[in-house]
């Protein structure tokens, strides 16, 4: 998925650079004569996978008047030391977008380090990764984005492009079957029906009211084995609830498809990132 | 601070609330007759300091349809298992504004949890535990909120409100001396002045120019002690670069004013927190 | 689905009022006194299917100064003569309202009508007739809400929620086969992948990649025929291409699972309605 | 009446490539490779006059990466097949602003092409076709640009403009002759006020109060016969009120100095049009 | 002319109360405590006609917590001293709003009030006073509201409304004559038609060419009044150049129809208003 | 201080644009060939200072197709007939941006003409003219601006920046003292606390609490002369209240550091200034 152009996220961005500078950046206007040129880099201070470059040339491109030239490419990994992206131009805008710059890479670096370190655990599994709609207000996009580059897929983006029934739904329902068949019979044809379970007899009924995917909420690893096998091929499995790095291994044994975890985006540390002008 | 109204923000969760529901939610909208009424909370799954109430009030305001009752204050320690607030209205309304409310509440009550370790560390010294500008583009407000409910204060809002001259802005000028001297000749008399320092040396030239507050910037103990002392109280002591929960202490022992952590937003854990229909 | 509150409607109304009102309803102010109260009434002058009464009703709340009681429900079926919604409140809102909440309204209702004349067309078979991406920009949302009044289903709501392979994608591909399988493996487990075919052999390399919507582009009646049997149950299939009122009957005899018309939302013939004071 | 630049409707086509494209094409960005180039034609399916070309081209700046070049201009009468645009760059770019553009450039060029049957009726008498405030929501200035593209002119462009006293005005006021001398008081100096009347008496009253146009609203010819010769020259006369291709000949013999049409932006037939890569 | 309801208005309301307020009142959110309620008012410091108490009500409307009651009506002439509105409701908002209450009340009642003595400077002769475009930029509506407040009215309200023929555009296109005659057959029949003109020969080109308003640039007391006489009847003359209050008596006298004032909103003394809490 | 690149500026001129030329420029569009170029230059009708040259080229880089050559500089002096910039380009677009570049550039040179009288008045005096929050709603950032070109400094920027304790506030806590001394605890350690005096003796619980700058209000020469004294170097001494240009100088006398005018903004007398095509 490339980030740019997309309109929603120049907008946002704009409104970011807003957020910093305000009136004016009063340090580097007052001390920095407008003519003033510069070289700098942004390099990396540990390792880590790397994501949001694009936004970077985005904020330079917004403000003007820099140059910017990746050295790496999102997605890579890689070593404390390592230059990501080198910029020339002129030094009041290099200033005022280093922070914002600085702020957008180092999150979904961290995001996408995540992520890969979840993947690793799974290598070798029929599995995917997933991210949840635990995001950042505002920056989704973004944020899922950075779960791709760390090897993870995406799971729906909104409350708006794919169904997904929960225990409320089901209590206002009645019964995991009836609300299935609903929704099946009200949404789209392209859409997908999927379903929280929390017990194995709601996997019957999910089953026959035809969901596409059911969600095992929360679930043992051995209920989870069992529900597996019960489900065949009928319906895409997805684990969720307290997932880590730590049990992510023992979960993907357990043979479903997809896991998904909230701490991806909602628990994230930032990659240790610096921007240094030479 | 009363975070609300603010125009800005208000319309940034309009934003929000967008782009978590786009189009509709199709799975509420398909499942829930639009008149259903129900009654839920929002609750602590740990201890934690609470932050970002109000802002999970405005979100249903927004929405409309649905009454909050909050139960506890920003800025209170909760434990595990209390009911922050209370909700009763519209049960589409109530399952579309969930999660958006439960991401704003989650990160701030995270942020604003770690700040109070911080400030539980350093107790006993006169001494403030500041944020930085390593805040989620467009949410910097409401982050800067989040630490003062942890006990913490604030750093500058953005680029437009104090001045911090940093190495870069020192080498295109020459020397500290020339750039406080420049800084305080051209901005507001209203504007404090604030400068980094690496070394000792520059201590002298900072105070000489009137500098208001003195960074001391990845500085040992001894260093910062040293420091302290030079300065004696014809500036503010701020202290930065590696602090953390376990050092903390330590920093404040040596007199600094002040101490600011890039951490308590750029890396923030999300408390966990639920909201349950009964 | 219910449409309010939307945050993106609500902002696109107030836009739309901007427009038709500007700096001033110069007729209406300098005329009517600003106290003068008055009632009226929104009638059809025609038959045919109601879509759009909330957007009045909100049209008018943003106004301010009338209340508004709607006296039909969207997707009822109503004669020439009847009321739809009844307005009392400030004379100067109601005229300034006037011609912007009937325009919503007669093409929704327009909309609503001419899906519900596919949709009898179709009777007794197992068949949804669908809308596409031909659409008023800005107004998706609404339009297809109004496909929904008239009986129908929506396809997707833009390039970001569903898959659908053209031909200039299978291109660019190589094959059908190929592109099917790239989509599968990158898109979120949540989103189903179609692709149009427009020759037999295509639906073999469809079903073998595992599509889960053909889209049969422009075939005959006999071709659709053959490719229903052939695909059996293993793919939703949809027809698409000059499909008319008129020949709408003939496909769903074909045994295809939906048809897909631009016509709904492209080509709309807008219902008589009017506004009365009285 | 050049269309660009034109800030709101720049915005406007922001927004409304931001509802198509949402987060990401997720066909295209996923089957794809970002650096394909192509090119491509936008040609005619059928026969008809053309509107919009210059919103297609400002489509693809807003998207960037792609070169549009224009072979037919707005106004142009083209034949089925014909190429209007022919279009190289970015292939992921071309297919993304695709619908978009098609959205618009069929229902502008579907507007000229009614507005040209209409005025082709009226040929030889000295009468103006012009349109009405029964546009689409935000796209007034573009459909109001595609009834002169097809040979018409434009009535108002809103409330703002112009003054046009209806009905309920003149019931509110007491008398035609009253409103109007009300309105030439109010309104400033370039201001026309115009005033629908549905008897003849009304017309001495327009005359008298100094009525700039008098708009005779669902009149017969033999009425509209009257009135024209009953008001001279004093006023400029307009007929409004069920007016189509097929009657409007004969009102145009009746001397009439404008035909008022909500039909040609209310009840659209959008031109065939389609894109083309090769 | 009633202000509110004006979407766009109230947009940019918002912004400047962002403008004003940003990401909160320092002062205020530290000093006064949330629950605090205030009485105050807003008072004349000197005589004038007073403008914008619906922008005031307006102001603390959004910002909330504050009810306010008008003492005065627009358009009025008060005397030093006296109340134009009360203020009753929470300390906070009111504080926060004081300022841009202020900064609008007190321009546009300078508007109104220097207005109101070039209007009496003309009384007892049929003439108008009226605005330019020279407004400031974005409250374009708000000082023409101030200027009919004055006793006033309208020249035409931006570029789109009505045509304005100056020098430049008569140099484009050859001659006085030639550019009316251009734009009476290209603008809509709504549309009134202005001319600019310098010297005699110009106005018979005018006339002969059917300008609505014929523009007499900076002509003095004798020109005008040959020029008012060769007019006749036959179109409306505007006087426009170097009118103050001064001159404005000797010019009513030449018998022009209206005479246009810059001054009237680029050069405005804001009358002296306060705010007390009591 | 650089204006441009600033995102909530280029925003707003946007919208500045669209509010005077809103659906087009009917008489430039009507007139002008799409294709005429033109050369005109912006110049001086009377002496001043002159501010806003890059807001006229931000002005025409947003219209596109006019190159702009700036002759003179902000906060230069010029002398009446002196061209300040040349324009080259397409000639509707000069036409169309003509007003609202002027409309900037007269009132921001008109604020710099007028700083600069005070500023002259107060030569030789170690003392800072200052602006005030009595700005035009939207434009306080470019306003603030001019008075820099003219030689002044800017107070706060808005209720964000810096703490004035005002009389209300007082009241509100019961003393200067403690009003200092809880604003100093709050806010933070960059932000400067100024409080607002009538009287001799909240000057010696101003310093006590430790206010960084002390606003005597309304005093006397004699009181400010007393005051200056007794404050020694311990704050910074502003005096506001009734400053003209005339009683600046005497003023300045008494030693304060500080002179704010809120009529620097609040009435401004607008610079003389033209655009002529040639």
């Amino acid at each position: 998925m490339l980030i740019f152009p997309n309109p929603t996220l120049d907008r946002q961005i704009e409104m970011a650079l807003a957020e910093d500078i305000g009136p004016g950046d009063i340090t580097t206007d007052n001390l920095i004569p407008v003519e003033t040129q510069s070289k700098g880099k942004i390099w990396a201070k540990e390792n880590g996978v790397i994501a949001g470059l694009p936004v970077v040339e985005r904020v330079y491109e917004m403000l003007g008047g820099v140059r910017t030239t990746p050295k790496k490419e999102d997605g890579e990994l890689v070593d404390r030391g390592e230059t990501l992206l080198t910029l020339e131009g002129n030094t009041r805008s290099i200033l005022k977008g280093e922070r914002l710059a600085l702020n957008f890479l180092q999150r979904l670096s961290g995001i996408a380090t995540q992520t890969a370190r979840v993947v690793e655990k799974t290598a070798g599994y029929n599995i995917r990764v997933v991210d949840t709609r635990k995001t950042t207000p505002l920056w989704r996009t973004l944020e899922k984005y950075a779960v791709i580059q760390g090897g993870g897929h995406n799971h729906r983006l909104g409350l708006y492009d794919s169904v997904l029934i929960k225990d409320n739904h089901i209590e206002a329902v009645g019964s995991v079957k009836e609300a299935v068949k609903r929704a099946k019979e009200k949404v789209g044809h392209t859409v997908k029906v999927e379903v929280e379970v929390k017990k194995r007899a709601q996997i019957d009924e999910a089953l026959e009211a035809g969901a596409d995917i059911i969600l095992l909420d929360n679930m043992s690893l051995e209920e989870m084995s069992d529900a597996v096998k019960k489900i065949g091929k009928k319906a895409i499995v997805e684990a969720s609830g307290n997932i880590t790095v730590d049990n992510a291994n023992e979960i993907a044994k357990t043979g479903v498809d997809v896991i998904s975890l909230g701490a991806l985006t909602h628990s994230v540390r930032a990659l240790d990132i610096s921007l240094d002008l030479f």
